[in-house]
């Protein structure tokens, strides 16, 4: 019988993404309805969706040989899996997401310490305890089924929740006073299965991959052609980041530069460009960029 | 200041359905987008979305006067509320939900005596604790943050999940094996506020409402005109149950008769009155029944 | 084992207006995604969906006791089904359907006898073919496999079509030029499964309901009070149809009358009643009406 | 010729509450997608689909004989139309909204006259120049194509905006100091064809019938039994507005009574009918009410 | 008057699919609503929108010049035309589909030949009444107007049936004993217009551009730089099937590969030249491919 | 504190395309529901959505330094604002629009002149007005709310009015006579805003990026190689106006060349490229063109 690898796909809000980022990767998904086995189009893959939280559960049970989850889960569920690499793909934004303590807007708590004796509601309840037993601040911890937001101050006297921008909890007039955990979404692995020859090259393969695919959707391609005394203006204005590659035109006296970029410098970099008297100026999407 | 009763309503796949027996039984409710705190049309009453799993715990810590919640997780939380009446309200089904224990169609497992060492998933951890406890049968429980049926057999060996027809089980190729709980919508009320004499009676005259919508929602009015002769055989063909109005026509060999029936067996009477002789047979929906 | 009419509902267009229909006559159908079987609330009964083109087929070879379809379809067949009942539930018209012989606005065709030679597409093949013949007009006859509206000048020079308001004829500027058929809705019986006694008073009580449930749909219940003095006048307003019900009041120089109406001619009655003095004028709605 | 009147209906936000409350009503209007011309089933009537703030220029006119619009609209236009009757239907609210100015929460302004030479901004231009007008206050008002409640501080120093409940103005940090204009809708007719014989009986029976549907909405029906001994009690506890229907029953020591109720009291009035001993209370849906 | 060719795009399930595809191939085909003759960019061209049943009949008769439908529906016709080039442009998948003779799980048939006597249901009646002669078993072949797959075993006892993976068909319990005819989307043309010198020219170049729209869809560029040294090794890794571009960079130790790849093979290819010291690895989309 | 620009966002039908336009050239607007602050990523930008009626009136006042929105409107509010920069992306198409006049389709009017004392219905009506004044054609100009095209013959007797195609015009009868005024979407600067030198740069970048993306859109790009005996065949082939990239392959006889092409040519040039023994033809997409 053929190897296969077992992955976890992490059902729920980033399912969808999950699944874009794979197609993006070359592999294309497909999720049947309600069904919790996508079909994948690769034999050596068999894929189940399984909820973020219980993802290193079931990892280290070795049910899964590897998985997508956020760090965050992997640590309230103190379990030992090996963690391949980190995998930021969240459109809206390129940070890790974090765990808060927030209290109410008007509140007088400014510390962790001010809250000895109060109810923290939250949905990550083993490392909420921790973070408030190395303090010493003792605290009642209760697990939130959802909407852990808008709990105080009726609910709770505070909450830790997780927040990227901030916005959700500054609309529901909560103010955060310390972070509790960064998170970020990580392809974890099981120990054993990861000392594995087969196993370990074909879960790198897919990091490797995964990796290029989200790398390209903040990079672009730029072509330019310049004549050879411009040559290093242009270079100049380009991020020193990468080499640009150089290629010889059929007119001597001219070269064309084939460079990637960060999406987000493109609007600064153009119009400097110009003015360094690059010519044809052709931004170009990317799929992967694995440099 | 007026006097308020604090009113929690089930956030989640029943919100929908709470807020449309709301408008029939007399409140307007309205859900404005992602707030926690919908507004009610009666000033005597504040509303506060809440998970249904944690209802009883708002409840008993006397954050809410008053909810609804299922009477399952009531029990899970392990405290001690007021149970003002049943309400039993799912279109799809007249009938309470229940927790079953299922294991794989294909597995050996009869009864919950065979699953000793193994482990159990499910969303109702201390029931189903207490559930193999009492049968002297030790167990792994494992919290499932959902998704629970299809665990079976990866993941878990059997489940205690809740289900009302079965059909989910089936499609998923589980057998159930025993009723752990049976449950149903429960108006609860903290004990303190149910003895406050003005909250009791709001919270009584809500549960008169509500249960007069439920009971309209599977009942209708039925009027028809009949002779005086033929009355006898008319009244032996209308369920026993209520006793109908008959009043007295212009004509004197006539008489009208006007009566509640449930809406499930009009369309094995009405062929019946109508051989009895009946005539004008009208049928017209209720908005409350009151008996 | 239990007796058991097994039926037909037209899958389709109609599909969702036939068991709105059951509804409101007494059952529940559920249909269930794709699944060609919906269940049904009564264990006497077993659903199919199949196309209203197929309906008399499978009812004439008696793979089923009874179904819903067009006199259309059943004609087209050429099959001999019982004719149980007509029902005319659509919502946009009370009026059946006809499919009509429709030419290119511009075209110089006035009479069927016009198109010798011609193409006609059509969906209903046999029925068309009947047409001319009966006519002595050579025609070629074409199965149209939908969108057959469009199809003149290009494709054919003339079309068999179903319409109702011919609104859509007109848009594609088509002529109606004759009527080949009318149609509507029937439901219809296996000679042989409508012989057995069961059988047959079951499709009736099926008949009987859902003619009550359609009877409702058009119609309305309205109640007034009115002095005996004015009595006569507001008889005379009423629609003589259906004899109104009239009972004494404890005033005994008022009377109660209570009555249906067809709702399209309430808009006119209701000043008139106004005029002729009666008070306390309510119209309220019908579920089913068996007179 | 047969007679008609035309018959402009609000386009835009009204539209669809227009069409549905002369369905209650008794006429069905069929809304043909991009078309301004809806059918409807009266061939009395002819439709047509206006902005709310042309109607009265149009009635005006004479173009239409009648329409709804808001009385706000009918005075900006300053046009001299027949008021036919008031026609509150909106299902948010019972009351009718009002033009208010509004000024930035946190600014100095308390009053119209301490915006002395500042900029209004306003859809409702010519009402809001003659109430400044009227108070000796120069200003300049500007129109506003839309979103008007955004403007202030930084387009605008105040408005003058239409308002329900005030939420939109609140969340926009706006502060309500002055009421310029109440408004509701009105059916108005062009005062010509208000002196025809005919147009005026056909449109004072559509007007009937709207305030019969109207009525309807916030009113059901109730029914119960009681035994002539508690018949004063229930009577006492019966809101005296209309009264209600009384009727002998076979059981001479019983009575019927039948009744129309403000829905909103309905949750108050059962619990006390229920204590002073009636039997069989039942609450029916209306369609019309002309009392 | 300009030459034109008129084209045929199937209406239905494929048409969405098609529009894309010519927009890739690029020309905007601009489908208004609910008619018929959707505009082109491009004036010699006249579209049409025909059920993919009838393009052979209209192309046959000269009405149209070329059309897309599947080569089944060509066959079925019996007529003849010419066909320009296959098609293959489902998403879903690059196999064409196939006609399968399939009959139900648990019955006892194994080949055709087992069916001696039974009942067919098809929609594709005369390849499916061919397929029997040609094997001399008699059937009846049933026309089924859809849902053929339920109709085992109560409305027929085998099907003939359209099907690209087998899971309609494995859903519906039914078992593929043998494959009646294989399908695939082709641009054919009528055999007249197909000599017309002009017209032939412009359906070659319409098939040239939609084969190298279809050929960009399953491919993607891959650009890298790689030292002279170690060249070799990362051609020996690209499939051999197209010679990449090699060209110069300025720095002389270096050169660029830019070549054109399946993209199913990227995510084994890519971690390969990595390994083969390929450095700046980009894959970027592709529109068209035409070698 | 740092420097910024206050941008204008055109609210309404042209929203989501100029956010979606602004994420091509390089910037992420996010509107947030409700809002009419969207947030952008740029820290030197602030955006406000205004509609385009406005847009105008705020540059002008200086309360926005720059904003896009149609010449139309500029024109319409009579205010002397700085022109930066004509940007047309709807997708639609690539011309401007026009406001026409247009009078029902069976009137007898040819020109303006014909329209002496009648009334004209317009959202333009300052142009509309100037416009006939121009011609010395007295006519009474009416304010439309919108749905003017309706308005002919019975509201009005002749409309100007907005058209791409005239395809709404052609819908409801009425006949295009004559061009009051061409427009199409434009960058505008407020004056003084304009003359500040950080301003003025970072109002020229926003219109270089923004004409980048808009060019990528109808723009490709094209590889392909070439012997070096073929190559001037192939450049004849290419449209002149952008001199192609030419550069050396490892294999001296051969050359890469790459260029950009206008999109609509693309299906005209590959089969001439390809007759002309181009080999490995490649188009790709761009993201921003700037020559």
């Amino acid at each position: 019988m053929s190897q296969k690898i077992r992955l976890g796909i992490p059902k729920g809000s980033l399912q969808d993404a999950t699944i874009a980022l794979f197609e993006r990767a070359g592999w294309r998904i497909y999720a049947n309805g309600r069904s919790y086995f996508p079909t994948i189009d690769d034999p050596e893959i068999e894929c189940m969706l399984i909820r973020a939280q219980e993802m290193a559960r079931y990892v280290d049970h070795g049910v899964l040989d590897t998985g997508l989850t956020g760090i965050d889960w992997v640590i309230e569920s103190g379990l030992d899996v090996e963690s391949v690499t980190s995998l930021v793909y969240s459109k809206q934004s390129r940070k890790g997401v974090r765990w808060v303590l927030a209290v109410p807007e008007d509140s007088p708590y400014q510390r962790a310490e001010d809250l000895s004796g109060k109810i923290i509601a939250t949905e990550l309840v083993e490392v909420t305890k921790r973070y408030f037993a190395q303090k010493n601040v003792p605290v009642k911890v209760e697990f939130s089924w959802g909407a852990t937001e808008v709990k105080p101050p009726t609910l709770a006297d505070a909450i830790v929740e997780v927040t990227e921008t901030g916005s959700s909890l500054r609309a529901n007039r909560l103010r955060i006073i310390e972070t509790v955990l960064e998170s970020e979404t990580r392809l974890i692995a099981n120990r054993t299965a990861y000392k594995d020859e087969w196993k370990k090259q074909k879960i790198d393969s897919l990091a490797l991959m995964l990796k290029g695919a989200i790398a390209a959707q903040g990079q672009v391609g730029l072509m330019l052609n310049v004549s050879k005394e411009n040559l290093p203006t242009v270079l100049s204005v380009l991020p020193a980041l990468n080499s640009p590659t150089i290629s010889e035109l059929s007119d001597s006296k001219w070269v064309a530069v084939n460079t990637i970029l960060e999406e987000s410098v493109v609007r600064d970099v153009i119009p400097r460009l110009k003015a360094a008297q690059a010519t044809g100026i052709v931004e170009y999407p990317l799929n992967k960029v694995v440099l």
